[in-house]
């Protein structure tokens, strides 16, 4: 089978810890220990959030003094790929010693028109006061709004629409290569109207991206891997309970959280739907009892 | 032919410029605007330095109260192989619209056993004064040194013994593939007794790297770009000359500067011994003059 792995950025830095390399590191490896097993019999790409990653960046460039304004969210998200990816990489070489691994920068890309560039709703870096934080909108050009009682700066989060190396990636897992790409949703970029493309100041839903790469790559399994063993209806209620096997059409009539569990449902359901393949969504650890449809949601156009 | 190519990380950063992401990616803009030509015609693989790009983002660590402590030379190496890569893959598919363009994250074996590690030599980061570097050493387990009249952390620089990527470059560059890797010489890693790889405190020379690749590559040549039109006899004297055509042992008899001309003459002579092929060091804008045997120092073992 050819699997496409989504994993959370936050799987990989644990709220509440420090944002330290080794720890992350020691994240890293732990998730490649619930994945080498698969990457043994079947076809796998690997994709990954960068949400803490490449806060964290953010405000160490927003605070250096050296530079004339900060880095744009672009080069800081490839900045990103480059980290969880030579983590993600070295870690499946160790685990895979006969498979040919390879870490690809990746872009995504978005539409200009995408109505999410007139109203940024993603948080990224650092919180701050009113007044400091009206100061840096207006010294920056950044959009700002409420984060609890906090003010943030909020960047949009347009839909993806195409992977650029989505082709490269193919050819890749053709020859049976392990790949880790699309990092972060992959770094967003535009097309102007001769064709160049440039990046720009968003983030891409990695989810939705890891959606886009399994359709391109015809997977036949979209798993997104996160910190929950399955989807749940009412969650957080006392009547909440686990879905174990559904369709689009089922979750379609339910509501999930905006920015956790709702995106990585639309992602698997827009999957199923266009690929009549399965989608399915669980914990890191249950990975191979979700393959064997034993844990996690399973979602597939039919039901069963 | 199949031509492998290594871009100096000052090349992307000039002396005197602030370290702005936009500055950095309209110099490569340039680079590939003379490396582009190439890649119609030949099989282009492209490498570059960090030297510039990893001293920021290891002073931004250092200065990030939130870690615990400074994120290690791999991961920060790692971190500008996606931002360089990014900058170098999305100037080279603009320019290239029908060739897939691959940026590959690469790790750089080292031995353990290097001289190198009990003596560093390579200056990172800021610029201190005395007491404080001395308590940062103290602090950090940082090695010290005088560059002028300031202090500084100095790391080693082993030798480059293998890419672990190499098979897949190849692979790739089989295909046409334009591929960027090996960004700052590679991540450098060494094996330990169980043949599992991790990261090291380290810095690998980018050339001598890219002459490790351009071996295994079985490249036709080696190209090592910089500022400087030619390698000069008696540089920086009154008597200073190009050198235009040249050898292996007649570049052994001269002495050159180390961390500048010295690394490249090695490097290029290295692949030219070991291959028969042709090395070349020359400006990047006359690229395409010193494929032609036009431009650059051309060293060979023949002579000619």
């Amino acid at each position: 089978m050819r699997i496409v792995v989504a994993l959370g950025g936050n799987a990989l830095l644990l709220r509440g810890d420090p944002p330290d390399a080794d720890l992350q590191q020691h994240h890293i490896d732990a998730a490649v220990e619930a994945l080498a097993p698969v990457a043994r019999v079947h076809d796998l790409v690997v994709t990954h959030g960068n949400g803490p990653q490449v806060g964290l960046l953010a405000i160490e460039s927003a605070d250096d003094t050296t530079l004339t304004r900060p880095y744009p969210l672009d080069v800081l998200g490839a900045q990103t790929q480059g980290m969880i990816g030579y983590w993600l990489v070295q870690a499946l070489q160790n685990a895979l010693a006969d498979r040919d691994v390879a870490g690809l920068i990746t872009q995504t890309l978005v539409s200009v028109d995408d109505p999410a560039f007139a109203t940024p709703t993603k948080f990224v870096g650092a919180v701050y006061g009113h007044d400091q934080a009206q100061r840096l909108a207006i010294a920056r050009g950044w959009t700002i709004a409420l984060d609890g009682d906090k003010w943030r700066r909020v960047v949009p989060s347009p839909a993806p629409q195409r992977l650029i190396e989505a082709d490269l990636i193919a050819r890749l897992v053709a020859l049976h290569v392990v790949v880790v790409c699309a990092g972060g949703g992959g770094v967003p970029v535009v097309e102007d109207t001769g064709g160049a493309r440039h990046g720009v100041e968003a983030v891409v839903d990695k989810d939705a991206t890891a959606a886009l790469l399994a359709i391109a790559l015809n997977a036949d399994v979209l798993l997104l891997l996160t910190d929950v063993p399955a989807v749940e209806i009412d969650h957080g209620l006392p009547s909440a309970r686990p879905i174990r096997h559904t369709t689009p059409a089922e979750l379609a009539g339910l509501r999930f959280p905006a920015g956790s569990m709702g995106p990585k449902v639309d992602a698997a359901c827009g999957f199923v739907e266009a690929t009549g393949k399965t989608g399915a969504i669980g914990a890191l650890g249950d990975t191979q009892a979700i393959l064997a449809g034993a844990a996690g949601t399973i979602i597939t156009n039919g039901g069963c």
